[in-house]
């Protein structure tokens, strides 16, 4: 009797509205494969410390795997754990090959974004290096949307659902009295400005806005800011402003440390938790311009909104995971599944493949074409690309008036 | 031939998801009477003005009226404009009964919360006094559900959804990581709870949340929340902490001052823009308990976020609007709508009216036997009251991947 084939699946990096589709897509795959699925909890990190779920047991049927497809964050938990090169550390190499070995995995699949590939990437080395059968294939997510090698990543089209759909709500209520005013928005985007654009989708013959975009990619002064906002002004009540929490001034500096002083780095070197360029902005532009403003966060509510979720993506998402698993079980390795455009108008797709190394650690920013000529909006270009990802509405089921969602892994703990 | 019967309508105070709900109910009545429809732009303020709409051409169908119903934000504008006493000063007075005989007004509907029943309250009894035959009523709107004399009001259950929705998946979001931290997510409110209560909706099986909820009126020590985050960290990952914008230290301070310093007020005297309470808490239990700690503010989007909003809330909105036209039409006047409430299980209400004068100026704060013995919860009973309000899900009509919305009043210039 042949051996039935056991796969790995972890998740890493922030949590998104589809890493659980990915996963969802992972699970249905092998399982109509015949293949026994277990889970990393809590990513690498928590693989070094023989942290395994059975998912077969955790998620049984295929109603559970509906629900986990529309549960927002991370099911079995994430990481930020950077692999050591194996040269300068070759042991946690060696726990978790013996690990593999140990369980009889035959491949093993990470879903998150750059710095995920980048484990994914050192794995697949390391497993060539050592003439290991184990398949090693990464499954992008990111609301960053700023993978190399995909059309775009899921994660993104949700993301970017909630937030034209909340700036659309926000532009509504900021607009009521009759005064001048001015909201800063702030939104999700270290050193890429996708999400921050996808506040352009909001836009509708209803009420345009917002009306202006600050990109990381295309920096700004404040006194251009400022002048902009003072010419909207002569014409109209009210200033919306959709700010990447990545905005950098011209001079390369970001706006929010002018807000909240220093800024901390994680694993990868990363600056993180950014966050002030709303109430820096606002509180510049309310004493340039003598007017109320005001600034909005939209925090981590922006990547877990699963309950604005984009039709579109989640079903992207889901159609990865398969994808990984039937790459996978083709005998590819070293990979990472993309999306590939085959057109926009009607929106069409279709899956592929990139071998890993030419995507881990770099990062794809919006183009210049998609930038308005003063840098503070976004083109046409970046709207036909955009729209797509954000058609169709996904309801989740509610009971007593919320979301059903598949039970957390150990709710008494989480 | 009997002269058309017109009726004029405001909306005041801040904006909500069923303010235009009951701007429907009102529209639809009025219209279904054979009414004339006038609208107040910006409320009483802007009606000083002149700021009139006919809303039989701005909403002219019922396709129209459907979607003024699950369009969020005040649609005509609000005001926070006091009237003054007229004893003190008659001037707007005369300004205003004049508009309305110049314009035939039989009737007029302020659609508003606590401020906005007082200037119902003085234009009844201004009219009473100099026997106008014009009827004056209230119809209650407010996130904060603190009017006294109706058992909750329009805008609390959608807002209260949008909350409890919410909370869970940042519940979610919070937890994907291994290890210690602190959510502090802050939820508007400045004197009464019941918006922060709602968090506690959020609560399922699938993973019980928030650990941990502040109110307005139970005043708590920074040691006593310290000290049970601390505890409740000996045993879970992660502790979500709902708080209160308007939660206070036992001298009765707001956490917020400690934050953020001095605080403004508005021209009813009332403490405004609150905000500072989630970063103050984040940073002192970061540094008292030595983890991780994150503050979100749910910010305006908890008012506007129709998306999201509850079917029970804008049917009852839709209901209080339409019975306000009855009741004016009926003859009477200086009152406000009411919704009684039959039983919980199953949920039955009924429409009733008060004299507003029994209702203005008071506030209705969360009661006792609704908060948990340490202060830092909710009873069942709050459960009991809450749930069915933010039962039943709308979901807006899309187009491009948002919420269609009617057409704001002057796009080109909000």
């Amino acid at each position: 009797m042949e051996k039935k084939r056991t796969i790995l699946v972890g998740q890493s990096g922030g949590p998104t509205c589809a890493i659980n589709a990915s996963l969802a897509g992972v699970i249905a795959k092998a399982r109509s494969e015949g293949a026994h699925v277990l889970g990393m909890r809590y990513g690498i990190e928590g693989l070094l410390k023989r942290r395994i779920v059975d998912l077969d047991e955790k998620v049984p049927t295929a109603q559970a795997l509906k629900e986990l497809a529309l549960t927002p964050a991370s099911y079995l938990g994430s990481c930020r754990y950077k692999l050591p090169d194996p040269a300068a550390d070759e042991a946690p190499y060696q726990t978790l090959f013996g690990l593999f070995a140990e369980l009889g995995v035959d491949a093993v699949f990470y879903i998150g974004g750059n710095d995920s590939m980048d484990t994914i990437a050192k794995l697949a080395a390391y497993g060539a290096e050592h003439k290991s059968p184990i398949r090693f294939v990464g499954v992008p997510k990111t609301i960053d949307n700023d993978l190399m090698g995909t059309d775009h990543t899921p994660g993104y089209g949700s993301a970017a659902k909630f937030v034209a759909t909340a700036v659309g709500e926000l532009a509504r209520d900021a607009s009521v009295y009759d005064l001048k005013s001015v909201l800063v928005v702030e939104i999700m985007g270290r050193d890429a400005g996708w999400l921050a654009a996808s506040a352009a989708l909001a836009s509708s013959r209803e009420l345009p806005t917002p009306d202006m975009i600050l990109l990381p990619e295309a920096p700004q002064t404040l006194d251009a800011i400022a002048g902009k906002a003072s010419e909207l002004l002569e014409t109209r009540n009210t200033v919306l402003i959709a700010a990447s929490e990545g905005v950098r001034d011209v001079s390369g500096n970001l706006l929010c440390e002018a807000g909240s002083g220093a800024v901390a780095k994680d694993a990868f070197g990363h600056e993180v938790a950014l966050s002030g360029t709303c109430r820096y902005l606002a509180s510049e532009l309310k004493s340039r311009l003598g007017v109320k403003a005001r600034g909005v966060e939209l925090s981590t509510l922006q990547r877990a909104a699963t309950h604005c979720a984009s039709k579109t993506d989640l079903d992207e998402a889901f159609s990865l995971g398969a994808a990984g698993i039937a790459a996978a079980f083709e005998g590819k390795t070293g990979i990472m599944c993309t999306i590939e455009r085959v057109s926009s108008l009607p929106y069409r797709t279709k899956i592929g493949t990139i071998a890993i190394s030419e995507v881990a650690n770099a990062e794809r920013t919006v183009p210049p074409e998609m930038i308005a000529a003063d840098g503070m909006g976004v083109t046409d270009a970046f709207i036909r690309y955009a729209r797509p990802l954000i058609e169709g509405a996904v309801h989740p089921f509610e009971v007593d008036g919320v979301p059903h969602r598949l039970p957390a892994l150990d709710p008494g703990r989480c």
